[in-house]
Protein backbone atom coordinates (compact mmCIF):
# COMPACT_ATOMS: atom_id res chain seq x y z
CA UNK A 1 0.00 0.00 0.00
CA UNK A 2 0.83 3.71 -0.47
CA UNK A 3 0.53 5.99 2.52
CA UNK A 4 1.14 9.93 2.66
CA UNK A 5 0.42 12.62 5.41
CA UNK A 6 -0.34 15.63 3.83
CA UNK A 7 -0.66 18.83 6.00
CA UNK A 8 -2.58 21.89 4.87
CA UNK A 9 -0.81 25.02 6.97
CA UNK A 10 -3.86 27.62 7.49
CA UNK A 11 -5.25 25.41 9.41
CA UNK A 12 -2.97 22.89 10.50
CA UNK A 13 -4.77 19.89 8.98
CA UNK A 14 -3.72 16.76 8.23
CA UNK A 15 -4.98 15.30 4.67
CA UNK A 16 -4.45 11.47 4.69
CA UNK A 17 -3.67 9.46 1.75
CA UNK A 18 -4.27 5.73 1.90
CA UNK A 19 -3.43 3.31 -1.53
CA UNK A 20 -4.21 -0.09 -2.48
CA UNK A 21 -1.04 -0.59 -4.91
CA UNK A 22 -2.27 -3.56 -6.05
CA UNK A 23 -5.58 -1.20 -8.38
CA UNK A 24 -4.36 1.76 -7.90
CA UNK A 25 -7.44 3.11 -5.72
CA UNK A 26 -7.03 5.46 -3.05
CA UNK A 27 -8.76 7.64 -0.46
CA UNK A 28 -8.34 11.08 0.60
CA UNK A 29 -9.19 10.88 4.50
CA UNK A 30 -10.25 15.18 5.22
CA UNK A 31 -8.91 16.88 2.18
CA UNK A 32 -8.86 20.64 2.08
CA UNK A 33 -9.90 22.99 -0.66
CA UNK A 34 -7.23 24.79 0.05
CA UNK A 35 -4.52 22.34 -1.38
CA UNK A 36 -7.08 20.37 -3.66
CA UNK A 37 -4.13 21.55 -6.45
CA UNK A 38 -1.59 19.72 -4.09
CA UNK A 39 -3.59 16.68 -3.95
CA UNK A 40 -4.12 16.47 -7.54
CA UNK A 41 -0.19 16.82 -7.88
CA UNK A 42 0.60 13.94 -5.58
CA UNK A 43 -1.98 11.66 -7.14
CA UNK A 44 -0.85 12.34 -10.15
CA UNK A 45 2.82 11.99 -9.31
CA UNK A 46 1.47 8.47 -7.60
CA UNK A 47 0.02 7.71 -10.58
CA UNK A 48 -3.20 6.41 -8.37
CA UNK A 49 -6.66 6.88 -9.10
CA UNK A 50 -8.88 8.96 -6.69
CA UNK A 51 -11.91 6.84 -5.77
CA UNK A 52 -13.49 8.27 -2.47
CA UNK A 53 -12.54 11.43 -0.11
CA UNK A 54 -13.81 10.49 3.18
CA UNK A 55 -14.60 13.28 6.26
CA UNK A 56 -14.41 12.44 9.72
CA UNK A 57 -16.47 14.72 10.43
CA UNK A 58 -18.44 18.27 9.74
CA UNK A 59 -15.69 20.64 9.63
CA UNK A 60 -15.65 24.41 11.25
CA UNK A 61 -11.78 25.56 10.98
CA UNK A 62 -12.32 24.70 6.71
CA UNK A 63 -13.73 23.47 3.85
CA UNK A 64 -13.60 19.96 2.59
CA UNK A 65 -11.64 19.54 -0.85
CA UNK A 66 -14.45 16.79 -1.10
CA UNK A 67 -16.58 18.83 -3.64
CA UNK A 68 -13.78 20.09 -5.90
CA UNK A 69 -11.84 16.62 -6.26
CA UNK A 70 -15.24 15.03 -7.17
CA UNK A 71 -15.24 17.37 -10.29
CA UNK A 72 -12.00 16.91 -11.24
CA UNK A 73 -11.59 13.43 -10.77
CA UNK A 74 -14.95 11.87 -10.66
CA UNK A 75 -14.12 10.57 -6.90
CA UNK A 76 -17.21 9.63 -4.82
CA UNK A 77 -17.48 11.46 -1.67
CA UNK A 78 -17.99 9.33 1.74
CA UNK A 79 -19.21 11.02 5.14
CA UNK A 80 -20.40 9.23 8.36
CA UNK A 81 -24.29 7.88 7.55
CA UNK A 82 -25.88 10.16 10.13
CA UNK A 83 -24.72 13.19 8.15
CA UNK A 84 -27.40 12.69 5.76
CA UNK A 85 -26.08 15.04 3.15
CA UNK A 86 -27.65 15.48 0.21
CA UNK A 87 -24.62 15.94 -1.56
CA UNK A 88 -22.88 12.86 -0.84
CA UNK A 89 -22.43 9.71 -2.64
CA UNK A 90 -22.65 7.10 0.01
CA UNK A 91 -22.85 7.36 3.96
CA UNK A 92 -20.00 5.84 6.21
CA UNK A 93 -21.46 3.80 9.74
CA UNK A 94 -19.73 1.83 12.30
CA UNK A 95 -20.19 -2.08 11.98
CA UNK A 96 -19.60 -1.54 8.05
CA UNK A 97 -16.04 -1.53 6.73
CA UNK A 98 -14.95 0.93 4.19
CA UNK A 99 -13.29 -0.44 1.45
CA UNK A 100 -10.70 0.98 -0.97
CA UNK A 101 -9.33 -1.59 -3.14
CA UNK A 102 -7.99 -4.38 -0.94
CA UNK A 103 -7.86 -1.50 2.18
CA UNK A 104 -10.24 -1.80 4.67
CA UNK A 105 -10.99 0.67 7.26
CA UNK A 106 -13.37 0.45 9.87
CA UNK A 107 -15.61 3.45 11.06
CA UNK A 108 -15.61 4.06 14.31
CA UNK A 109 -18.74 6.19 15.64
CA UNK A 110 -16.64 8.72 18.13
CA UNK A 111 -19.28 11.98 19.13
CA UNK A 112 -18.14 14.65 21.44
CA UNK A 113 -16.63 17.02 18.88
CA UNK A 114 -19.46 16.93 17.03
CA UNK A 115 -22.50 14.48 17.71
CA UNK A 116 -21.70 12.55 14.14
CA UNK A 117 -17.95 12.34 14.06
CA UNK A 118 -16.10 9.39 13.37
CA UNK A 119 -12.57 8.13 13.26
CA UNK A 120 -11.40 5.16 10.88
CA UNK A 121 -9.56 2.44 12.30
CA UNK A 122 -7.08 -0.10 10.25
CA UNK A 123 -4.77 -2.38 10.39
CA UNK A 124 -1.29 -2.32 8.70
CA UNK A 125 -0.44 -5.56 9.60
CA UNK A 126 2.50 -4.50 12.31
CA UNK A 127 -0.15 -2.28 14.40
CA UNK A 128 -3.59 -0.80 14.44
CA UNK A 129 -3.55 2.43 12.79
CA UNK A 130 -6.34 5.23 14.15
CA UNK A 131 -6.91 8.18 11.87
CA UNK A 132 -8.70 9.75 15.10
CA UNK A 133 -9.93 13.34 13.02
CA UNK A 134 -10.79 16.07 16.06
CA UNK A 135 -11.88 13.37 18.53
CA UNK A 136 -8.14 12.70 19.90
CA UNK A 137 -4.92 14.93 19.07
CA UNK A 138 -1.71 14.90 20.05
CA UNK A 139 -1.22 15.82 23.94
CA UNK A 140 -4.69 17.55 23.39
CA UNK A 141 -8.68 16.95 21.54
CA UNK A 142 -11.09 18.34 19.48
CA UNK A 143 -12.80 21.26 21.64
CA UNK A 144 -16.11 20.72 22.42
CA UNK A 145 -17.88 24.17 22.73
CA UNK A 146 -19.72 24.43 19.25
CA UNK A 147 -21.50 22.82 16.63
CA UNK A 148 -23.21 19.95 18.91
CA UNK A 149 -19.79 19.20 21.01
CA UNK A 150 -19.88 17.51 24.36
CA UNK A 151 -17.73 16.66 26.40
CA UNK A 152 -18.73 13.53 28.50
CA UNK A 153 -19.93 12.55 24.91
CA UNK A 154 -15.57 12.76 23.63
CA UNK A 155 -14.63 11.29 26.61
CA UNK A 156 -16.78 8.01 26.32
CA UNK A 157 -15.88 8.14 22.91
CA UNK A 158 -12.21 8.82 23.73
CA UNK A 159 -12.37 5.72 26.31
CA UNK A 160 -14.65 2.83 24.74
CA UNK A 161 -13.24 3.22 21.12
CA UNK A 162 -9.56 4.32 21.59
CA UNK A 163 -8.12 3.39 24.76
CA UNK A 164 -9.25 0.16 24.24
CA UNK A 165 -6.48 -0.54 21.77
CA UNK A 166 -3.17 -2.08 22.15
CA UNK A 167 -0.99 0.57 23.53
CA UNK A 168 1.45 0.39 20.22
CA UNK A 169 -1.56 1.58 18.40
CA UNK A 170 -0.85 4.89 16.24
CA UNK A 171 -2.73 7.57 16.42
CA UNK A 172 -2.71 10.04 13.78
CA UNK A 173 -4.64 13.47 13.99
CA UNK A 174 -6.58 15.22 12.08
CA UNK A 175 -4.67 18.78 13.22
CA UNK A 176 -1.32 19.36 14.96
CA UNK A 177 -0.42 23.24 16.01
CA UNK A 178 2.92 22.00 16.85
CA UNK A 179 4.66 20.36 14.19
CA UNK A 180 4.14 16.73 15.61
CA UNK A 181 3.00 14.01 12.63
CA UNK A 182 1.55 11.02 15.12
CA UNK A 183 1.20 9.51 18.73
CA UNK A 184 0.00 6.54 20.05
CA UNK A 185 -2.52 5.24 22.54
CA UNK A 186 -0.05 4.24 25.14
CA UNK A 187 1.66 7.78 24.79
CA UNK A 188 -1.83 9.55 25.03
CA UNK A 189 -3.21 7.41 27.90
CA UNK A 190 0.64 8.48 29.64
CA UNK A 191 0.94 12.10 28.81
CA UNK A 192 -2.56 13.50 27.33
CA UNK A 193 -2.79 16.51 29.93
CA UNK A 194 -6.74 16.30 29.38
CA UNK A 195 -7.26 12.39 29.24
CA UNK A 196 -3.98 10.64 30.52
CA UNK A 197 -2.97 9.12 33.72
CA UNK A 198 -6.73 7.76 34.25
CA UNK A 199 -8.21 11.20 34.51
CA UNK A 200 -12.09 11.07 35.27
CA UNK A 201 -14.98 12.08 33.80
CA UNK A 202 -15.95 15.00 36.00
CA UNK A 203 -12.21 16.21 35.61
CA UNK A 204 -12.20 16.26 32.27
CA UNK A 205 -15.70 17.91 31.77
CA UNK A 206 -14.12 20.64 33.98
CA UNK A 207 -11.12 21.27 31.84
CA UNK A 208 -13.13 21.33 28.62
CA UNK A 209 -16.09 23.93 29.97
CA UNK A 210 -13.39 26.55 31.27
CA UNK A 211 -11.59 26.70 27.97
CA UNK A 212 -12.72 29.95 26.65
CA UNK A 213 -11.96 29.23 23.39
CA UNK A 214 -11.95 31.99 20.81
CA UNK A 215 -14.66 31.30 17.92
CA UNK A 216 -13.56 29.82 14.89
CA UNK A 217 -12.84 32.29 12.12
CA UNK A 218 -13.81 30.39 9.49
CA UNK A 219 -17.03 28.47 11.17
CA UNK A 220 -19.33 30.74 9.55
CA UNK A 221 -18.77 30.11 6.12
CA UNK A 222 -17.28 26.41 6.74
CA UNK A 223 -19.78 24.83 8.33
CA UNK A 224 -22.43 25.58 5.91
CA UNK A 225 -20.21 25.11 2.73
CA UNK A 226 -19.57 21.59 4.65
CA UNK A 227 -23.01 20.77 4.69
CA UNK A 228 -22.40 21.16 0.87
CA UNK A 229 -19.76 18.82 0.60
CA UNK A 230 -17.44 21.93 0.37
CA UNK A 231 -19.41 24.33 -2.27
CA UNK A 232 -18.45 27.86 -1.21
CA UNK A 233 -21.18 29.90 0.24
CA UNK A 234 -21.39 33.27 -0.70
CA UNK A 235 -20.30 34.44 2.82
CA UNK A 236 -16.71 33.56 2.21
CA UNK A 237 -14.70 36.78 3.39
CA UNK A 238 -12.34 38.32 0.69
CA UNK A 239 -9.09 36.65 2.34
CA UNK A 240 -10.42 33.24 1.72
CA UNK A 241 -11.97 33.28 -1.15
CA UNK A 242 -8.79 32.12 -3.22
CA UNK A 243 -9.55 28.47 -3.05
CA UNK A 244 -13.16 28.59 -4.08
CA UNK A 245 -12.08 30.78 -6.84
CA UNK A 246 -9.84 28.00 -8.81
CA UNK A 247 -11.20 26.23 -11.78
CA UNK A 248 -8.00 25.73 -13.77
CA UNK A 249 -7.79 21.84 -13.60
CA UNK A 250 -6.54 20.94 -17.33
CA UNK A 251 -4.12 24.00 -16.70
CA UNK A 252 -3.08 22.48 -12.96
CA UNK A 253 -2.94 18.85 -13.97
CA UNK A 254 -0.81 19.71 -17.65
CA UNK A 255 1.66 21.53 -14.99
CA UNK A 256 1.66 18.37 -13.00
CA UNK A 257 2.24 16.08 -15.85
CA UNK A 258 5.44 18.20 -16.63
CA UNK A 259 6.57 17.97 -13.13
CA UNK A 260 6.27 14.37 -13.08
CA UNK A 261 7.86 13.66 -17.04
CA UNK A 262 10.93 15.75 -15.19
CA UNK A 263 11.03 13.79 -12.18
CA UNK B 1 3.21 -10.41 12.00
CA UNK B 2 3.32 -9.45 15.61
CA UNK B 3 4.91 -6.25 17.45
CA UNK B 4 5.35 -5.31 20.78
CA UNK B 5 7.29 -1.88 22.11
CA UNK B 6 8.77 -2.78 25.86
CA UNK B 7 9.94 -0.77 28.71
CA UNK B 8 12.32 -0.85 31.08
CA UNK B 9 12.17 1.66 33.70
CA UNK B 10 15.66 1.84 35.46
CA UNK B 11 17.07 2.93 32.08
CA UNK B 12 14.03 4.17 30.03
CA UNK B 13 14.80 1.48 27.61
CA UNK B 14 12.54 0.49 25.10
CA UNK B 15 13.15 -3.50 23.63
CA UNK B 16 11.48 -3.75 20.76
CA UNK B 17 9.72 -7.77 19.47
CA UNK B 18 9.09 -8.51 16.37
CA UNK B 19 7.80 -11.61 15.33
CA UNK B 20 6.64 -13.43 12.05
CA UNK B 21 3.26 -14.73 12.90
CA UNK B 22 3.51 -17.86 10.19
CA UNK B 23 6.80 -18.92 11.49
CA UNK B 24 6.57 -17.97 14.96
CA UNK B 25 9.87 -16.87 15.31
CA UNK B 26 10.86 -13.73 16.58
CA UNK B 27 13.35 -11.35 17.47
CA UNK B 28 14.29 -8.96 21.04
CA UNK B 29 15.99 -5.74 20.02
CA UNK B 30 18.07 -4.39 22.97
CA UNK B 31 17.11 -6.45 25.52
CA UNK B 32 17.53 -5.66 28.85
CA UNK B 33 18.83 -8.00 31.64
CA UNK B 34 16.55 -6.69 34.00
CA UNK B 35 13.69 -7.25 32.31
CA UNK B 36 14.66 -10.91 31.33
CA UNK B 37 11.96 -12.04 32.79
CA UNK B 38 9.19 -9.59 31.68
CA UNK B 39 10.42 -10.71 28.15
CA UNK B 40 9.88 -14.15 28.62
CA UNK B 41 6.32 -13.58 30.02
CA UNK B 42 5.65 -11.83 27.06
CA UNK B 43 6.95 -14.55 24.77
CA UNK B 44 5.16 -17.43 26.06
CA UNK B 45 1.64 -15.45 26.13
CA UNK B 46 2.11 -14.86 22.36
CA UNK B 47 3.66 -18.54 21.90
CA UNK B 48 6.87 -17.52 20.37
CA UNK B 49 9.95 -18.58 19.94
CA UNK B 50 12.80 -16.21 20.64
CA UNK B 51 15.51 -16.74 17.59
CA UNK B 52 17.58 -13.97 18.07
CA UNK B 53 18.63 -11.34 20.45
CA UNK B 54 19.44 -7.96 18.37
CA UNK B 55 22.16 -5.33 19.74
CA UNK B 56 22.04 -1.27 18.13
CA UNK B 57 25.21 -0.90 20.07
CA UNK B 58 27.61 -1.73 23.10
CA UNK B 59 25.22 -0.29 25.93
CA UNK B 60 26.66 1.99 28.40
CA UNK B 61 23.77 2.61 30.21
CA UNK B 62 22.09 -1.28 31.02
CA UNK B 63 23.38 -4.68 30.62
CA UNK B 64 22.41 -6.55 27.65
CA UNK B 65 19.56 -9.73 28.31
CA UNK B 66 21.13 -11.59 25.74
CA UNK B 67 23.04 -13.88 27.13
CA UNK B 68 20.36 -14.63 29.99
CA UNK B 69 17.90 -14.98 27.23
CA UNK B 70 20.32 -17.45 24.78
CA UNK B 71 21.00 -19.12 28.32
CA UNK B 72 17.28 -19.97 29.10
CA UNK B 73 15.96 -20.17 25.58
CA UNK B 74 18.19 -21.06 23.07
CA UNK B 75 17.96 -17.80 20.95
CA UNK B 76 21.23 -16.47 19.39
CA UNK B 77 22.85 -13.71 19.88
CA UNK B 78 22.93 -10.84 17.23
CA UNK B 79 25.45 -7.89 17.22
CA UNK B 80 27.35 -5.31 14.89
CA UNK B 81 30.13 -7.93 13.25
CA UNK B 82 31.99 -4.68 13.74
CA UNK B 83 32.23 -5.09 16.92
CA UNK B 84 34.01 -9.06 17.06
CA UNK B 85 32.26 -10.41 19.94
CA UNK B 86 33.92 -14.09 20.68
CA UNK B 87 30.70 -14.46 22.71
CA UNK B 88 27.83 -13.74 20.29
CA UNK B 89 26.38 -16.16 17.59
CA UNK B 90 26.52 -13.92 14.29
CA UNK B 91 27.89 -10.48 13.36
CA UNK B 92 25.36 -8.17 10.98
CA UNK B 93 26.19 -5.49 8.54
CA UNK B 94 24.84 -2.79 6.41
CA UNK B 95 24.19 -4.51 3.37
CA UNK B 96 23.57 -8.10 4.29
CA UNK B 97 19.66 -8.34 5.62
CA UNK B 98 19.00 -9.49 8.94
CA UNK B 99 16.02 -12.62 8.69
CA UNK B 100 13.21 -14.00 11.05
CA UNK B 101 11.30 -15.80 9.64
CA UNK B 102 9.41 -13.55 6.38
CA UNK B 103 10.55 -10.77 8.39
CA UNK B 104 13.23 -8.83 6.68
CA UNK B 105 15.47 -5.89 8.70
CA UNK B 106 18.25 -3.98 6.82
CA UNK B 107 21.25 -2.97 9.30
CA UNK B 108 22.53 0.61 8.90
CA UNK B 109 25.57 1.57 9.98
CA UNK B 110 24.90 4.70 12.06
CA UNK B 111 28.48 5.45 13.82
CA UNK B 112 28.20 8.65 16.26
CA UNK B 113 27.12 7.30 19.53
CA UNK B 114 29.44 4.48 19.65
CA UNK B 115 31.86 3.64 16.37
CA UNK B 116 29.96 0.42 15.29
CA UNK B 117 26.57 1.33 16.32
CA UNK B 118 23.73 -0.06 13.88
CA UNK B 119 19.93 1.10 13.27
CA UNK B 120 17.79 -1.47 11.92
CA UNK B 121 15.36 -0.47 9.16
CA UNK B 122 12.39 -2.28 8.53
CA UNK B 123 9.22 -1.79 5.70
CA UNK B 124 6.29 -2.80 7.44
CA UNK B 125 3.64 -2.41 4.22
CA UNK B 126 2.32 1.38 5.13
CA UNK B 127 5.41 3.33 5.72
CA UNK B 128 9.03 2.64 6.29
CA UNK B 129 10.45 1.79 9.97
CA UNK B 130 13.56 2.68 11.55
CA UNK B 131 15.00 1.11 15.01
CA UNK B 132 17.49 4.10 15.96
CA UNK B 133 19.15 2.87 18.90
CA UNK B 134 20.82 5.69 20.13
CA UNK B 135 21.68 7.78 17.30
CA UNK B 136 18.30 8.91 17.15
CA UNK B 137 15.91 9.65 19.87
CA UNK B 138 12.68 12.02 20.12
CA UNK B 139 13.87 15.69 20.12
CA UNK B 140 16.97 14.79 21.61
CA UNK B 141 19.80 11.92 20.17
CA UNK B 142 22.46 9.82 22.17
CA UNK B 143 25.58 11.36 24.02
CA UNK B 144 28.94 11.76 22.41
CA UNK B 145 30.92 12.31 25.19
CA UNK B 146 32.17 8.59 25.74
CA UNK B 147 33.04 5.61 24.76
CA UNK B 148 33.53 5.79 21.02
CA UNK B 149 31.19 8.84 20.76
CA UNK B 150 32.05 11.42 18.19
CA UNK B 151 28.90 14.21 17.28
CA UNK B 152 30.44 14.89 13.64
CA UNK B 153 30.17 11.18 12.86
CA UNK B 154 26.76 11.51 14.40
CA UNK B 155 25.18 14.18 12.33
CA UNK B 156 26.66 12.77 9.11
CA UNK B 157 25.10 9.04 10.08
CA UNK B 158 21.78 11.11 10.97
CA UNK B 159 21.77 12.81 7.73
CA UNK B 160 22.75 10.12 5.60
CA UNK B 161 21.07 7.00 6.82
CA UNK B 162 17.71 8.39 8.59
CA UNK B 163 16.90 12.00 7.27
CA UNK B 164 17.10 10.57 3.82
CA UNK B 165 13.76 8.84 4.21
CA UNK B 166 10.18 9.62 3.26
CA UNK B 167 8.85 11.81 6.19
CA UNK B 168 6.10 9.12 7.15
CA UNK B 169 9.05 6.77 8.36
CA UNK B 170 8.33 5.75 11.74
CA UNK B 171 11.24 6.61 14.61
CA UNK B 172 11.10 3.84 17.26
CA UNK B 173 13.83 5.20 19.67
CA UNK B 174 16.19 2.74 22.26
CA UNK B 175 14.99 5.30 25.23
CA UNK B 176 12.93 7.81 25.84
CA UNK B 177 12.86 9.49 29.28
CA UNK B 178 9.43 11.46 29.09
CA UNK B 179 6.99 8.99 28.01
CA UNK B 180 6.97 9.26 24.35
CA UNK B 181 6.94 6.14 22.13
CA UNK B 182 7.73 7.19 18.68
CA UNK B 183 8.02 9.84 16.01
CA UNK B 184 8.82 10.27 12.49
CA UNK B 185 11.46 11.57 10.42
CA UNK B 186 9.32 14.50 9.38
CA UNK B 187 8.68 15.18 13.09
CA UNK B 188 12.66 15.26 13.77
CA UNK B 189 13.50 17.12 10.68
CA UNK B 190 10.86 19.71 12.06
CA UNK B 191 11.53 19.73 15.56
CA UNK B 192 14.22 18.45 16.62
CA UNK B 193 16.37 20.68 18.87
CA UNK B 194 19.71 19.69 17.96
CA UNK B 195 19.00 18.38 14.30
CA UNK B 196 16.27 19.88 12.97
CA UNK B 197 15.68 22.71 10.87
CA UNK B 198 18.43 22.21 8.56
CA UNK B 199 21.56 22.83 12.27
CA UNK B 200 24.36 22.60 10.66
CA UNK B 201 27.09 20.30 11.76
CA UNK B 202 29.01 23.42 13.61
CA UNK B 203 26.34 23.99 15.29
CA UNK B 204 25.34 20.38 16.30
CA UNK B 205 29.07 19.58 17.07
CA UNK B 206 28.51 22.87 19.14
CA UNK B 207 25.58 21.62 21.05
CA UNK B 208 26.89 18.06 21.80
CA UNK B 209 30.06 19.57 22.92
CA UNK B 210 28.74 21.97 25.60
CA UNK B 211 25.86 19.30 27.16
CA UNK B 212 28.42 18.70 30.44
CA UNK B 213 26.32 15.37 31.48
CA UNK B 214 27.08 13.43 33.78
CA UNK B 215 29.17 10.49 34.12
CA UNK B 216 26.47 7.11 33.33
CA UNK B 217 25.82 5.52 36.61
CA UNK B 218 26.56 1.67 35.19
CA UNK B 219 29.14 2.42 32.64
CA UNK B 220 32.33 0.77 34.64
CA UNK B 221 30.16 -2.56 34.49
CA UNK B 222 27.49 -2.20 31.96
CA UNK B 223 30.61 -1.94 29.23
CA UNK B 224 32.51 -4.68 30.12
CA UNK B 225 29.68 -6.92 31.00
CA UNK B 226 28.19 -6.47 27.79
CA UNK B 227 31.50 -6.80 25.65
CA UNK B 228 30.80 -10.78 27.03
CA UNK B 229 27.09 -10.35 25.91
CA UNK B 230 25.77 -9.70 29.37
CA UNK B 231 27.34 -11.33 31.41
CA UNK B 232 27.36 -9.89 34.89
CA UNK B 233 31.36 -9.11 35.64
CA UNK B 234 32.37 -8.62 39.17
CA UNK B 235 32.09 -4.92 39.78
CA UNK B 236 28.63 -4.66 39.85
CA UNK B 237 27.26 -2.67 42.50
CA UNK B 238 25.03 -4.71 45.22
CA UNK B 239 22.26 -1.96 44.14
CA UNK B 240 22.25 -3.35 40.67
CA UNK B 241 22.86 -7.05 41.49
CA UNK B 242 19.40 -8.41 41.26
CA UNK B 243 18.73 -9.33 38.21
CA UNK B 244 22.08 -10.96 37.82
CA UNK B 245 21.56 -13.69 40.21
CA UNK B 246 18.28 -14.48 39.08
CA UNK B 247 18.84 -18.52 38.26
CA UNK B 248 15.25 -19.84 38.33
CA UNK B 249 14.04 -19.86 35.21
CA UNK B 250 12.21 -22.97 35.63
CA UNK B 251 9.85 -21.39 38.42
CA UNK B 252 9.85 -18.05 36.06
CA UNK B 253 8.25 -20.25 33.33
CA UNK B 254 6.10 -22.41 35.77
CA UNK B 255 4.18 -18.94 36.98
CA UNK B 256 4.07 -17.16 33.45
CA UNK B 257 2.26 -20.75 32.60
CA UNK B 258 0.18 -20.37 34.97
CA UNK B 259 -0.69 -16.98 34.10
CA UNK B 260 -1.52 -17.79 30.96
CA UNK B 261 -3.87 -20.43 32.03
CA UNK B 262 -6.10 -17.75 34.22
CA UNK B 263 -5.85 -15.63 31.01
Amino acid sequence: MIFRQLFEQDSSTYTYLLACERTGECVLIDPVIDTVERDLQVLQALGLTLTYTLETHMHADHLTGARKLREYTGSRIAVPAMDRLDCADIGVEEGRPFRVGDLELQPLFTPGHTSTHHAYRFNNGMQPVLFTGDALLIEACGRTDFQSGDPAALYHSIHSRFFSLPDETLVYPAHDYEGRQLSTIGQEKNRNPRLGNGRSLEAFVAIMDSMNLPYPRKLDFAVPGNMACGQCPDNVPEQYRGPCEITALPQALQRVAKVGDQG
